[in-house]
């Protein structure tokens, strides 16, 4: 590359979130560094925009010399913010993500406001990598991983990564053994509610649950992150089961007045 | 089918949105329906959870004899509370979600409260379906697609969808032509902000933007709306870019120490 790369920093637990930092140590040497991230913690946020209210962006000195903003909105808000006001002149290499605190393996990639703004970034055919650590506590360690994501970050600004523009990379919270390329492993929540009563008497319910793998592949992020590997899923907007379109052609003779009962 | 099957109706667009009102008219009569759906319109959430807030529901009595909960939260929310606490004992047969006042086809699926609601469900299992029309107006007219959804709702239930579990169908405002199973086509939103100064002095962003279709397929739902049919993709929560992952493979190469500069 001649001159640096333009990087976009973002994330879901916020401005002031040690993940963040961490992030923005890794690539800082590798390129320009713009950082744009929500104001709030925007955990489980998923792919949410704000449509019903303004925005706000202001630039804050929280990392010395790199250009800082905190928006009002979702990590979403944040992406095109920072695409079409922030840098609107200026194309981004790549976005990163993260670091974020907690699992964004398997199906928690559709709750995941991280991952989320790196795909907001892929739409926009920017190559983006959401990054996670296994670790859901402020204080987690992001030391060890730092070498590796730092490796993740020059391979991809270099290598690209063909179709998918879109990387889902975690990290398990020990040792680190390496790195493996995986598929989205089947697993779900396994919900139960917390129930209570306010101090006006009235009933709440507040979400809880468990995870819970179903895939006994040995091919997946589950896996490799058990395992003690850093775990990358390749991953795309496109959500079509392809397989799934000629069992369902039946539908199209679905005809008005066929059986309009 | 011997007895009623047990159907869930949410939306985004809230508990007294029409077309709520329109997709409980399509079910009451094909099973058992009970309704929750959000005390606030809830557009663009996208797959977002309430995880830092406790959760409220009341029974309403908006649909006559039909039981009916608004709740407080995002339609994922209202999903995990209809399968978790409000039917906990009854497992659903069909979600339905919808209909909502305007778009999802394309990449809109990804924004959208409504089909994530859907994509909810059909992680627990349970086959889903998500209905919007192409007319965001309150005023908007569903009468014409009702027969059409009442077969695709009987269709569902007794044919299954196989391995997808999730239909996005998307409705044209005008004449239906037909019904059309479809691939998810590729478009993006073209963003601008409107920018403006609040009574405070203060600089706001205002999102808008409009609806760019990139892709010249005629299998797409994009095609199948623009020709004046009911489109029809069978999507998945699977986000992995199963292809790319042989060419990415190279990652695995990453050792600590290798070159963590």
């Amino acid at each position: 590359m001649k001159e640096k790369p333009l990087i976009l920093v973002t994330n879901d637990d916020g401005i002031l979130a040690p993940g963040l930092r961490a992030l923005v140590d890794i690539v800082s040497p590798i390129g320009d560094v713009v950082v744009v991230a929500p104001d709030s913690p925007q955990s489980g946020k998923g792919h949410a925009i704000t449509i019903n209210e303004p925005l706000r962006i202001n630039e804050v000195k929280v990392f010395g010399e790199i250009r800082a903003f905190e928006c009002s909105g979702t990590p979403v808000d944040c992406v095109k913010l920072a695409m079409n006001v922030i840098e609107k002149d200026r194309p981004f290499d790549l976005c990163v993500s993260g670091i974020n605190h907690g699992s964004n393996a398997a199906i928690n990639i559709i709750y995941s406001g991280t991952l989320s703004a790196a795909m907001e970034a892929s739409l926009e055919g920017v190559n983006s990598i959401g990054f996670s650590l296994l670790d859901y506590s402020f204080s987690a360690d992001f030391e060890p991983c730092k070498p590796y994501l730092s490796q993740i970050v020059k391979y991809v600004l270099q290598n690209g990564v063909d179709q998918s523009r879109l990387l889902n990379v975690n990290i398990p919270a020990g040792d680190i053994e390496g790195v493996k390329v995986c598929r989205q492993g089947e697993a779900k929540w396994v919900e139960e509610f917390q129930q209570g009563t306010d101090p006006r008497g009235e009933s709440y319910y507040w979400l809880t649950g468990r995870f819970e793998n179903m895939d006994p592949g040995q091919d997946t992020d589950i896996y490799a992150l058990d395992h003690g590997y850093i775990s990358i899923v390749p991953s795309m907007h496109d959500l079509t089961h392809h397989s799934v379109i000629d069992i369902i052609k039946p539908l199209e003779q679905i005809k008005l007045g066929y059986d309009t009962k």
